[in-house]
């Protein structure tokens, strides 16, 4: 029977798939992937690229990224009866998402939206902050450590908390709320413990740095991690200059 | 120049390799693995097996797994001396690592061991938990939600504030501390939103269950990980049984 599979592209960087999700691509019948502004190529598009077939149909879809969570349901209820109807037709269907499906994703509402007899497997993908890891080849968590993934958009509080029950924390979405985290990073001494990292894997733009010199003024792309290393020397990390 | 590569094996499933570590795999000269156990063959090493060249060396190398860090230090120094040698000496060496190399591994301290002039690169892997989640297929977290990755080996109250803090918590090494782990869950009455996670990605054990019904002196393997899903429905997970 017929399956719809959720794959992740990793952060960026062809290679960075799973063997897997490029295999399954060669031979799906239909790929679904979203396209966040009208007509622009998908980021996770271009990813996938090396190893899609001329067969392969390919249906660039608008998921829109408004707060209206009513306008957003609306889109994504229309896509997934589409998709759902595909496989119900006998055709493969992949869906392709940045990272990993199971973090930070819009994926996982699509997967809820599709019709209960359509028979689902989801891909994992190298996350974000995984990749940043590993390009800084410090390790998020040894022996007894503990780490945490926030989003930058929750109060300083929350931000404080989890730094402070954490060894290590990931703070994503960083590009919007400067001032808010310098701000907590600061208080707590962890400006020499932190790390910036941009674009990460896609390796045209990829800038590391401590940030003990930014500013909040500052502008930083839009695809900016920090990851606090509470208990690491960083003083290895050669900073990079654009 | 030659070079050092530390690459992520992923959680079990050769399929889940990125393709950027089985193409190094097909190209290096010698490749490292990690023994557990003198003479067993390890896992890591099975998974890689498909993408292994005829002509590839491979150095075997016991890691003790003790407590006591300087006999571990010891032959881990030893382990680096050797591998230093063959980079400088112009061969191309791998080095595998279950999982991803910046989680929980034993890597960082081998890379930190590695003469100066040594050069590196880390090839990101599917950690265990995020492959988990996607088996399930249920995020760890989306929009504003955090999640934290905690081991067992903490204390009661550890446990109990990286779950009252956080959305999602990712329980690692469960199998040695069921008691401590049952009893935190249960009284913030969170057991039948957590569920248990063995062997994952090695297609022939996969099990994972809600842990509702689950006692204190139940025997579950090693590789066993729960994930508490403090905000998801969990009413879909089929229980599977051996």
């Amino acid at each position: 029977m017929a399956k719809f599979y959720g794959i992740g592209t990793g952060p960026g960087d062809s290679e960075l798939m799973t063997v897997k999700g490029a295999n399954l691509l060669k031979r799906v019948n239909i790929l679904y992937t979203p396209e966040a502004k009208k007509s622009s190529k998908s980021l996770a598009l271009s990813i996938v690229e090396p190893y899609l077939s001329d067969q392969l149909e390919i249906k660039q879809r608008h998921f829109p990224m408004v707060s209206d969570l009513e306008t957003k349901m609306t889109s994504w209820k229309e896509i997934a009866k589409e998709i759902s109807e595909d496989v119900r037709s006998g055709k493969e269907v992949a869906f392709i998402t940045l990272g990993d499906p199971m973090v930070y994703s819009t994926y996982s509402y699509l997967l809820d939206l599709l019709d209960e007899d359509i028979e689902t497997e989801t891909i994992p993908g190298i996350a974000s902050f995984i990749s940043m890891a590993s390009q800084v080849q410090l390790p998020l968590c040894i022996d007894e450590e503990q780490f945490s993934v926030v989003p930058a958009t929750v109060s300083s509080r929350a931000i404080q908390t989890a730094v402070e029950q954490n060894d290590t924390v990931v703070l994503m979405k960083v590009a919007n709320h400067l001032p808010k985290v310098l701000s907590v990073l600061k208080k707590l001494d962890l400006l020499e413990q932190t790390i910036l990292i941009s674009h990460a894997s896609q390796t045209q733009e990829i800038r590391k740095m401590t940030i003990k010199n930014l500013q909040e003024t500052d502008k930083i792309s839009y695809f900016s991690t920090m990851i606090v290393y509470k208990n690491r020397q960083l003083f290895k990390i050669k900073e990079e200059k654009r």
